[in-house]
């Protein structure tokens, strides 16, 4: 019998997990829920329901998991712990800071409940949190380094679009291939924010708007571009929608450590994401957490886990025996 | 309490292993056991018993785990199995096809005993066959690739030492690099064993051999070199010791894959190791699963586990509010 999902949340990332879905024979999306109305909501596939997320509770015996596509900053916090008190449920929370306070949350919401809640999935965290934890179990002794990019910073793209006299904007985050070459070397640099990475800004002016005005506002602005070598490109809207139009990212987690009885063996482990498409990327994550979150539901589990807590092999749709035969 | 280890064979690996516990302070190596008359056999840690494996029968009470450290040839088919009835176990078999037979065989083992026994686990299989499964969990539409190397092959350099005329030799697999950037591109290029490794061999002669004849029978020994572009350089014993000494190793597990409802988009997720010591990673590995296999014995487990049973948390010493903190 497939796994019944249901997405809430219908922006980039809840339609990367409907594609997514669709690429694995093992699930099936039983409807989309979103805050708007739901008549004005257009999704992809055309045998699927759209409804109000006022009416998830009618889904509760229909549904094996919901994936939660909102955002980090006010949806989530609310929707991961008040979701998980009826479905198991799977997020992509990433605002760092309040993971531990979040995981409390909802794990007390899924215990209570009796359901699985999977949190803090896609690639960072997700994927890139689990390279740190093997590579550091791995080689105790040594650097871990995670460089971003090249890759769109939506945080930063939207920093730059609230300043005075600009239409719109893109921002490349890119990491500095020489911090990355000393870090394959071995050699556990010491390196500043400034030597890891730089980051590339093109900007569409208003009309009439003092271009060196904006500019150094943007490599000036603290937190955001000031501990790094900016680079500010103004571009017409034009060529910003037909050449940056995409959401590319990807980047690296590489680990240098050391062995042998007096450490004279270098190592370097290097996992590396080039993605066309991060939404679509993050939704591949949240949809194999999925399935793991079904599975541990159905043999009684409950409460708020992380992708340190699943065994890989309830990410996969293939049986024990094939794992073992074809990926071991 | 420490994690109280004991190793059963000291060759490289097991060498490797005694360092690899030096390093992980929730550990301590209990004893040594070798098929040689321990009094023989010298190890670095000064502190540590060597004693008998007859003698295995009375650390029952006092190992946590025992990690073994024979071949996949004779002794791991034999070891494991037997072993599993006392305690619990970590090997790095790595037979592939025989995969299957030596689970069940030790599963029945551990299973009756009460303890638990993780198989396999190493760089490939294990890092290389965890990053295969992740990477085809997320992207269900795609190609796999491993490449290995640079690094020496034990059982080439072996074929070639038994050639009439040689005296010693070492062999090194080379990923060829078009094909690893044809894979990275994305392009999921169809290619053959010839396309995807090189081999160099480092021969020494002895006095009076016709090299010619040597390298003829190198280059055209079926399975071995007849499907790869081989090089053959003839150099002394002086030389293959101070240049070719090391046991480097290494290589690439690489998935592309396509997502979006038109598969319009692509991705690469790259996993790559680059190894001075082949047995001291592996041991590595060894070491962070018998930490791993001890959890799940407390836990009350039992039977035989790969490296995609396990949590992943499970081989990290780092409490869980550490991890997440640290690490997610």
């Amino acid at each position: 019998m497939s796994i019944r999902v249901g997405i809430v949340g219908y922006g980039n990332l809840g339609r990367g997990v409907e594609a997514a879905i669709a690429q694995n024979r093992d699930m099936e999306l039983v409807a989309v829920f979103s805050r708007r109305d739901p008549a004005s909501v257009r999704i992809v596939s055309s045998n699927v329901k759209v409804d109000s997320v006022d009416n998830l509770d009618n889904y509760v015996s229909s549904i094996d998991v919901l994936i939660l596509c909102g955002g980090s900053a006010t949806d989530l916090p609310e929707q991961t712990k008040q979701y998980a008190k009826q479905f198991n449920v799977v997020d992509s929370f990433d605002t760092h800071a309040n993971i531990p306070q979040h995981f409390a949350e909802v794990n007390a919401s899924a215990k209570a409940a009796g359901k699985v809640a999977v949190i803090s999935v896609g690639w960072d965290p997700g994927m890139f949190s689990l390279n740190r934890l093997y590579a550091e179990a791995i080689l105790p002794m040594g650097e871990t380094y995670t460089f971003w990019g090249k890759g769109v910073s939506q945080g930063h793209s939207d920093a730059i679009r609230r300043i005075n006299g600009v239409r719109d904007a893109k921002q490349y985050t890119v990491p500095v291939e020489s911090a990355l070459e000393a870090v394959r070397s071995g050699q556990n640099p010491l390196l500043t924010t400034r030597q890891k990475h730089t980051r590339v800004c093109f900007v569409v002016a208003e009309e009439g708007a003092d271009t060196a005005v904006i500019e150094k506002e943007i490599v000036t602005m603290p937190n955001y571009f000031a501990d790094y070598d900016t680079t500010v490109h103004f571009i017409s809207q034009e060529q910003l929608q037909r050449e940056h139009g995409g959401i590319p990212h990807g980047g690296f987690v590489i680990r240098s450590g050391k062995t042998g009885p007096q450490s004279e063996h270098n190592h370097v482990i290097e996992y590396r994401l080039k993605l066309d498409s991060n939404p679509e990327f993050t939704a591949c994550v949240l949809v194999a957490c999925a399935r793991a979150a079904n599975r541990l539901s159905k043999e009684g589990v409950s409460g708020c886990k992380t992708i340190f807590d699943i065994a890989p092999s309830y990410l996969s749709a293939a049986t024990q025996e094939e794992l073992i035969k074809n990926l071991l």
